[in-house]
């Protein structure tokens, strides 16, 4: 291609400093090193933890930056030693590496990888612990290792999904976090048998998509908990089968769904990233074998307790990062799945705008009836 | 027998107030009722759950009552409709029920049984809602659904578990408590495997069983930590290979094991019941996989705490009740395999004594280099 080996200039989304407006810039990307893929994002989602980053409350923020973890585009470039992916290939980035090489990953035990993560975590590349990115020379750092929310990112090889070139790219992108999360967390984190009883504390597209896993895995009973009844219809869609609003009771939530399930659930997940509810989401679940996940990302320094007689007595408390899914590996299998129409994808899509309006996006995450706000980056 | 369908009167140490010293008072114990049986109690052994609801803690300590819940006796005479069990055959009693017919025993998914807990959680037997146990016609309440610290005492048939007449009663009271929830902690709801790292908080009788259930599990390095550097010697003889004395130490014990075990260790076991401890435990498990099980038991309102982001990178946090062992089926298990010498029992015997100096036992408990004391209670 004309452009392999060359800085491309182009649009991207700069967060210059915390909660204030990103700004749309003529970005420079620089040519991806050795071990590095340079991507052309077509299509973009926003996720909250690019909102609660931007905020400016997550104390490993790093200003100015570009935001965005969501993604699919295609490949443009490869630096040296790169072979799993080439020009011109379909991809996900992914925030989630997977080396395949390093202690976590041939483990068997996690998805979570340490390759790049000493990078990646501090807004920079491993080759050269430099950022790719700049604006009239002053370098912009990376975000999550993806920084989708530009026309062009670069990444390391290890955060790259091939996909199915046959996959709407405009659609799939959401496979880069929000729905794998959820569908993982029931899947691979708590592994949700047949006839199981659910509880999904939050019905955005995390808790939709525990749901929908929920309801794959052939739990009898889907209980969706949100505060805004609104979200009941869509959540039908997507397998909760009730619906409880904690506002309706007095009683603390954990004791009416303990009420409402002679004893307490199966499973249970957080979706939402609130440490109280993270406390009834374990405390509602059965005594002897209840297994509680925590799906959502709490603020940083928040704590969660509970009596430790919860655990002895049988519940047990995990958490899942990108729903356990190892990135590389399975996120080309969840894009056949739904070319196989066998998971939803288009159906947390609310929002279609472009790159240009995405505070407009931001703005929509936070009213009620979003789930996904896709971006078009390339008009 | 003679005593059959008889009132028994014997000695029993009777627990009139908190914090008192116990009293030797001629007990009457009525025969069992239907579904009950009455046992001679040989021998017993104290525990610290003991000491937790004698001292006034334990907010649902009743008194007067008649505590201990580890030892072993022989059958004197049996109830109405009791099968499984019959007059001479040497017993455990246990404080966990299993009943086989429950929703928890059934579920096969924990040894918790809901059976008799609504009366043993209050001090009385399920068939009439009152005691057996009385001093001169005033009710004593029962404890934990056993009694020991009495030469007869009356639990449900469920709490019984029949054992090898072979195996020595004055040895085998162990397997009532401590022992197997130590051993249990590691075999069934940990599941360590072969070649894993083990750090045991707390070196007493249930944290050394740890160790003894994760050197037959194959573990690789099984990290003791105490506060009391006596312990290491005898610790060594149950397979710690290592010794961690946190006042050694300016930094977090956590950050010590994490430093240690580049990364953190594979599994941990509080076995003290102190909440700080707890967190410790969990927060020195290694990124991705790590897994605590809180063994001890807390103090009454004390709460666990920790980040959410400790449990969303995969570790897991869980607890144990008698080791997750269910009672009736393998505590007769547990007895032959220390006949077969693949468990120890005697090794945890430090001291023996009579039922009559039992304040004297539970003294000893709080004395550096006393693991159990046995108390023999026909003397």
């Amino acid at each position: 291609m004309a452009t392999q080996g060359q800085v491309i200039t182009c649009k991207a989304a700069v967060a210059w400093e915390p909660n204030k407006p990103l700004v749309i810039e003529d970005v420079q990307v620089a040519p991806p090193q050795a071990g590095e893929v340079r991507i052309k994002i077509l299509f973009t989602a926003l996720c909250h933890t690019d909102a609660y980053t931007w905020s400016g409350k997550d104390p490993e923020g790093l200003f100015p930056c570009i935001l965005g973890h969501e993604a699919a585009g295609i490949v443009e470039s490869v630096g040296e030693g790169v072979t799993e992916v080439q020009p011109g290939d379909h991809v996900i980035p992914c925030y989630q590496a997977e080396c395949k090489e390093c202690k976590f990953c041939k483990s068997g035990k996690t998805n979570l990888c340490g390759k790049v993560r000493s990078a990646t975590g501090v807004g920079v590349m491993m080759n050269d612990r430099k950022s790719r990115f700049s604006v009239n020379g002053k370098p912009i750092y990376h975000f999550m290792g993806t920084s989708t929310f530009s026309q062009y990112t670069v990444v390391h090889d290890v955060s790259v999904a091939k996909i199915d070139p046959a996959a709407p790219l405009n659609k799939v992108c959401l496979l880069g976090c929000g729905v794998p999360t959820g569908l993982g967390a029931v899947w691979n984190t708590a592994k949700v048998e047949a006839g199981s009883i659910v509880a999904i504390f939050g019905l955005g597209t995390v808790g939709l998509a525990v749901a929908e896993g929920a309801k794959a895995a052939g739990a009898s009973r889907i209980i969706g908990i949100d505060i805004d009844p609104k979200k009941f219809d869509t959540a039908k869609n997507f397998g909760v089968t009730e619906f409880v609003n904690p506002k309706d009771h007095e009683k603390p939530i954990q004791q009416v769904l303990v009420d409402l399930t002679d004893g307490g659930v199966d499973y249970s997940f957080e979706c939402i990233g609130n440490v109280s509810v993270m406390r009834a989401a374990l405390e509602c679940c059965h005594k002897g074998w209840g297994t509680s996940v925590i799906v959502g990302v709490a603020a940083s320094g928040q704590e969660i307790s509970t009596r430790p007689f919860q655990l002895v007595t049988g519940r047990v408390w995990k958490g899942t990062a990108f729903g356990g899914f190892k990135s590389r590996s399975q996120v080309p299998w969840l894009v056949e799945k739904y070319l196989k129409k066998e998971i939803k994808v288009d159906e947390y899509i609310t929002h279609n705008l472009t790159l240009a309006e995405i505070n407009r996006a931001f703005d929509l995450m936070h009213e009620g009836g979003c789930l996904r706000c896709v971006l078009d980056c390339q008009v």
